[in-house]
Parts: structure tokens; C-alpha cells; sequence
């Protein structure tokens, strides 16, 4: 086991009824609230007006945000934090999937800051702590509702930068499955590929000694495969969605990831695909990561059987360890393929133009990953490989 | 699943070498450090030495307070609030296994409170946050460290009983496995037995649709036996002492009960067990556990032959399910006796003279546990069980 520090101060509330106790949580902060959102599904739903009411109840004045983007962008961000400085917001309160809570978690870094919030990124500046911010998730995903993590895109720089900084835990949030019921079937498979490939990233090491963090780790993949077909099958299934959702949370609080050597260049990749073609984060996880797989198997050949025995229920009989790995990586690709996930370039219509631009991107900022370091001659090879 | 909420703000440092980290994480709170300890272990180990050459290295003045006992009485915390109250303390930090660091949580909640700190388990008051507490934990046991629990007896009533609040989360916890290694075995698997009980206590539960808890405890049931053999084999084998020192943390910071109905009656018997013969906590818990199974099994079958299938490997072939949950009890049991622990009241000289009196004070709050309510009949018919 690697040593590791592990922090997490989030309060989370969980399950059916939670979201009435978000007018009582926000007004401990103060009058203020900035409501941050995306779309407007969430006034089709009916979300919306409930908040309101629960806001307005304990007399909270409400400011808004809407329209904050899938692949969220720093503009939003921007606005969101001239709104907070021009009102004297006390508290945000991001309604939605991990894009709102993403770039809410930005605006509250940059409320005190006086400057421009992508120097968060480029760390010229670490984020301020301490301002508010409360989060009702939509959509069971990218794990942002407990981790202190941001991905915000640049659009004018056509560059997607995490943050990960303690400043930018959520104070509170509130999961309570039945806002994830009117979620439809390809936004809940975006979600779930995200929450797999978080998984995979910390799953697939070379930290000898981790059978707590494998064997949890497998525990929550197991899990959701198990109950995919649910949620795609009834999207108003309770259980179902309530399991999806908290294994979201727990596939990206941080915990899996401590004792052992994460990986994350699957993600640094898909980065620069949505970064330019705007696809879904988890469309493009799904597309990438059974590639990066087969370029790095024979790193750790044991950890890719073991994988296909203990997630996927693949026999090892008459294989070699070798050919058992390949198994699990190809039954990874088909089981993307049967929830609905593309499995290629071609699928969501990217061609090789751009390869050579995103592999160089792709490390900016130095060689990708843990388990194989990939430069952009590797990032090359496993985008092509997509095709 | 069942709603639930999480929080948990304790900063965890794990790893070799972290317990340099106590100075400066002391020195962040102040000058004046109480440095709480136990029968003086420390004192043969080096780590007392080398915790005060980190703290004066940071120029803390150190206070102390030593001779702690297991099953830490409320005569020592209030030693400790004396000190904190007397002296200006600002930061206590406990060094020890879960007794010290129980006792140095309720010193923490009491060093600002203004009566006496009983009141904090008889409910006339309410623990207050806040006052730092740091501890290095010593022996992985009750999950004290990461969690917002602590067990005190009072010796004057021959009372056992616990404060659960959220005021009283250590403020970081440093758990460096080398601290571990003189841990003589039977203490290792008093500690041990403390582990696995606390994860039955949230596994053998009546609540659906809760497969997240369920594999997560599986996965670290099934990693302590494991590595057991191995911490048993060689005190100093690093890595499973780092694997038990994780385990017990998760077993008890509750992330595993969230979503589900724990029970802990089978703890509650105990502590009265405890609070009159003053054997470990351990062993007690050894010695009622499979009783306890035994005497609930009929609700839950289903459960504990799952168990003995996912954690003890046994096969249910040519098992009705009644007889695969028996079996898994029984394996339960042998494998307490196989690592060192009593299995019955006779090992340990208690014979059935005070079991009635045990059996009342055990559910003068209240019938225990939620797989089956447990009446005073129900107590001694179990502890009589354990006879």
C-alpha cells in the first residue's frame, strides 16, 4: 500500500424526501443564494419549483445562473463570480449534473479572489476556501457532489483543466435518487460510463499489497453492472437509481483512489476529445478506455485477469493469463456497447484529422498516467487505435 | 437502501514515517499540547521519545497525561480536562489504541464545557465541537480514529456507555503502521476481533437493496482473514499491518452503515460484560458473536448463508439455506478459536452468577438491536448461550 492523506469534510444527505432539508442547510449561511443550472430540466421536472419553495420558505432572497454547458466553460464561471461579488451571495447552490457542480465549485473559489478564476488552473492562484456551496445532484456521474475536484473547458484556449484542491470540497450535498428519475437512457449511460472509467482509473495499478482498495473497487463495479439494466430498463426504479447513484459518489470520493498509484490518463485523453468536439464526457471514456487497456495489458497482465474473474465472471479455464486479460478487456467493450455506449470514433463521427493536435495536447503538461507513462507518441497510437 | 447522512472530517495521514508529520500539524492549533497516553508502551517502543522530539521541535510545550486504562474511565477524562482547563491546553493529542483516544474525545468535548463530562452520555448535555484533537493510533481496533464515537465506563455506576456526536471526530489522525509492529498477538487480535465485529454489526442487517454495503464489508471482511495469519506470523511485516490498520478504520468510520440498519446489540451486551469483569473488549465480542448469530439466524438466514459463501468460501451444495447459514456461524466461531480468541464465558472465568444483572442494565435504555429486538430475556438467554 502507498501512504496517502484523506480528507473529505462534505456532509451529504442521501435518499427520497432529502431535498426539502435544502431551504433549513442554506440558510444557515446566510440571506443570499445564487441558484446555478443548466438547461432547464430541471424546471421540466419540476425540481426547480420545489427548491424555490423550500428556499423561499425560510425567506432566502434567490439570484440565478442558468445555462451553465455540458463540458462547463470558464465564461460561466466568470458570471457566476461577478454575480456572487455584485450581490454579496452567501451561498451558491448548484442544481444538477457534475457540469454545474463543477463550475459552481469554481465560482465559489473565485468569489474572494481578485482575479481571473482560470489562474486556478494554470496555478498561478490556489482557490480560496471557505465560501458555500451546496450542491442537488441530477445525475450519478462524475463523483463531483464529494470530491474537490472542477473540470472547467477554456473555449477560447480549447483546453479542459482540472482543478483538485481541498478549497473546493461542496459544504453539502444532497442526493436524493428521485431527481435522477426523468434522466433518459443515453444521459443516464453517459453517467454510468463515467462512474466505470473513474473506477478503472484506480482500479488498474501497479501498488502491490491493495486487496482493501481491489476488492472495494470491485465491490462497486460489480454493483453497478448489476444494476444497469435496471435503471436503463425503468428509469423510476427507486432502488435502482438510489445504488447507481450513491456508487457515483463512492467510485470518486477519493476513497478507492488511497493506498495505491491511480492512473487517470484515460481521462486526461478524453479531455481533449470533448475539448474539441464537444462529445459526451462518457461517451468518450467508453470509446477510449477498452483501448488504453489493450495498450497497457501486458504491464499488468495478473490485474486484467483477476479483473475479468472477480467483475465480469469470466472463467480463467484453458487460458493464460495472458488470454484471460484479453477476455476481460474485450467483455469491458462489449458491455459498453450493450447499455448503449459508442465504442469508436467512427460512432460519433471523429475522424483522424485532429489526432496528432489532442495527442500533443494531451501532454502539455508532461507524460500521462501511472501504469505505463504515455507520451504523445502512446497517446497517438491509443487514439488511432480508437478509430 | 435507508437514507442516511455522512460526515466525517477527520484528515487521515496513513503510511511509514507520517508520525513525523505531529509537530507542525500540532503547532497549526497553538503552543500547548496535553500528550495523552496509555500503560506507557510508548515508553518501550521509542514512540513516546520520538513524538516529543517532533513536538519540541516545533517549540510545543507539552503537558501529559498518562496511565489511561482499556475500558478508559471517566475519572481519566476528567484528570484530562482539569489539565486542558488549569493549563490553557490547545490542542490534546492522544497516542494510544482506541482508549486513550476515546477518552481524549471526551476530554476535548468537555475542555470548554462547564460541568462534568458524564453528562455528555447521560444526555443532560450536548459534547462541544471544536477543541483540536490529533492522535496516533497505536493499534487497529475500534476505528476511534476516523470516527465520531467513544466508549467510556464510569466506574462509580459500573456503567459502559457511549457518546456518538459530531462533535468529537478527531481533528487528523495519524496512522503509521510502523506504530503497530510491538503489538504483542494477543492484543493483535483483540484488536482484531473488535474489527470483524463491528463489521458484522453493519452486515447482518434487514435492509434491501443495499449491494454497496454489503460486498464493501465483504471485501473487508474477507481481506482481515486474509491477513491475519500474517500480522499473527510477524509483528513486523509492514504491509499487513498497513492492510489490518485500514481495515479497522473503515470497518467503523461509518461509510458501511450508511444505506442500511446496523444492529450493534451483540456490542452493547458486551460493554456490560466489560463494565463488571473488565476483560477486553475483544474477547468479549468473540465469545458473543456466533451466540448472537445463532440466536437471530432464523430471521436472516438468507444473510448469513450468503456470508459464508462470500467471506468463509463455503459451498452451499447439498445445504438448504438454514443449514448454509449455520455452517458459516460455526466457521465464524472456529476461526475466533483458530486466532487466539475465547469463544466462551468459562475461557475467561465468568460464570453465570451476574448474567441476570448483565442482562438488565444491558436494556435499561431499551430493548438492543434492530435484526431482532432484544429483550432482557432475550440478553441472558444469550449470554447464557455464551456460557
Amino acid at each position: 500500500m502507498e501512504n496517502f492523506a484523506f480528507y473529505n469534510p462534505t456532509r451529504v444527505y442521501f435518499g427520497k424526501d432529502e431535498t426539502g432539508r435544502v431551504g433549513k442547510e442554506c440558510a444557515q449561511y446566510g440571506k443570499k443564494v445564487l441558484l446555478t443550472y443548466g438547461g432547464g430540466s430541471i424546471k421540466k421536472n419540476g425540481l426547480y419549483e420545489r427548491v424555490l419553495t423550500f428556499l423561499k420558505s425560510e425567506n432566502m432572497e434567490v439570484f440565478e445562473l442558468s445555462g451553465i454547458q455540458p463540458n462547463p466553460r470558464i465564461s460561466s464561471v466568470r458570471e457566476g463570480i461577478d454575480i456572487c461579488k455584485k450581490e454579496g451571495i452567501d451561498i451558491i447552490l448548484a442544481v444538477g449534473g457534475g457540469s454545474v457542480l463543477d463550475a459552481s465549485k469554481i465560482m465559489a473559489a473565485g468569489a474572494r479572489y481578485n482575479g481571473d478564476p482560470w489562474d486556478f488552473f494554470t496555478k498561478k492562484a490556489a482557490p480560496t476556501p471557505g465560501f458555500p456551496l451546496g450542491t442537488i445532484l441530477t445525475l450519478a456521474a462524475t463523483g463531483s457532489e464529494m470530491n474537490h475536484n472542477a473540470v472547467i473547458t477554456n473555449e477560447e484556449t480549447e483546453e479542459k483543466w482540472a482543478v483538485v484542491n481541498p478549497a473546493i470540497f461542496p459544504t453539502f450535498s444532497i442526493l436524493d435518487p428521485v431527481n435522477t428519475f426523468s434522466v433518459p437512457p443515453d444521459q443516464t449511460v453517459n453517467g454510468i460510463c463515467d462512474i466505470m472509467a473513474h473506477l478503472f482509473e484506480q482500479y488498474f495499478h501497479n501498488t502491490p499489497e491493495s486487496p482493501l482498495q481491489d476488492r472495494m473497487n470491485e465491490a462497486v463495479m460489480t454493483t453497478i453492472i448489476e444494476y444497469t439494466p435496471r435503471v436503463l430498463h425503468k428509469g423510476e426504479d427507486y432502488d435502482a437509481r438510489a445504488v447507481i447513484m450513491w456508487a457515483g459518489t463512492l467510485a470518486l470520493n477519493h476513497l478507492l483512489e488511497s493506498g495505491v498509484k491511480d492512473d487517470w490518463s484515460t481521462h486526461n485523453i478524453q479531455h481533449e476529445l470533448s475539448a474539441i468536439y464537444d462529445i459526451s464526457h462518457g461517451a468518450g471514456l467508453a470509446i477510449i478506455f477498452p483501448q488504453w487497456m489493450k495498450y497497457v495489458m501486458d504491464i499488468i497482465p495478473h490485474k486484467f485477469a483477476r479483473f475479468g474473474n472477480q467483475v465480469w465472471n469470466l472463467s480463467h479455464d484453458g487460458r493464460t493469463e495472458r488470454e484471460a486479460a484479453q477476455a476481460a478487456i474485450d467483455r469491458t467493450k462489449s458491455w459498453f456497447k450493450e447499455i448503449g455506449a459508442p465504442v469508436s470514433l467512427q460512432e460519433v463521427g471523429i475522424g483522424p484529422e485532429r489526432l496528432d493536435e489532442m495527442a500533443e495536447k494531451a501532454v502539455s503538461r508532461g507524460p500521462l498516467g501511472s501504469v505505463k507513462p504515455l507520451y504523445k507518441e502512446d497517446v497517438l497510437k491509443i487514439l488511432q487505435m480508437c478509430l
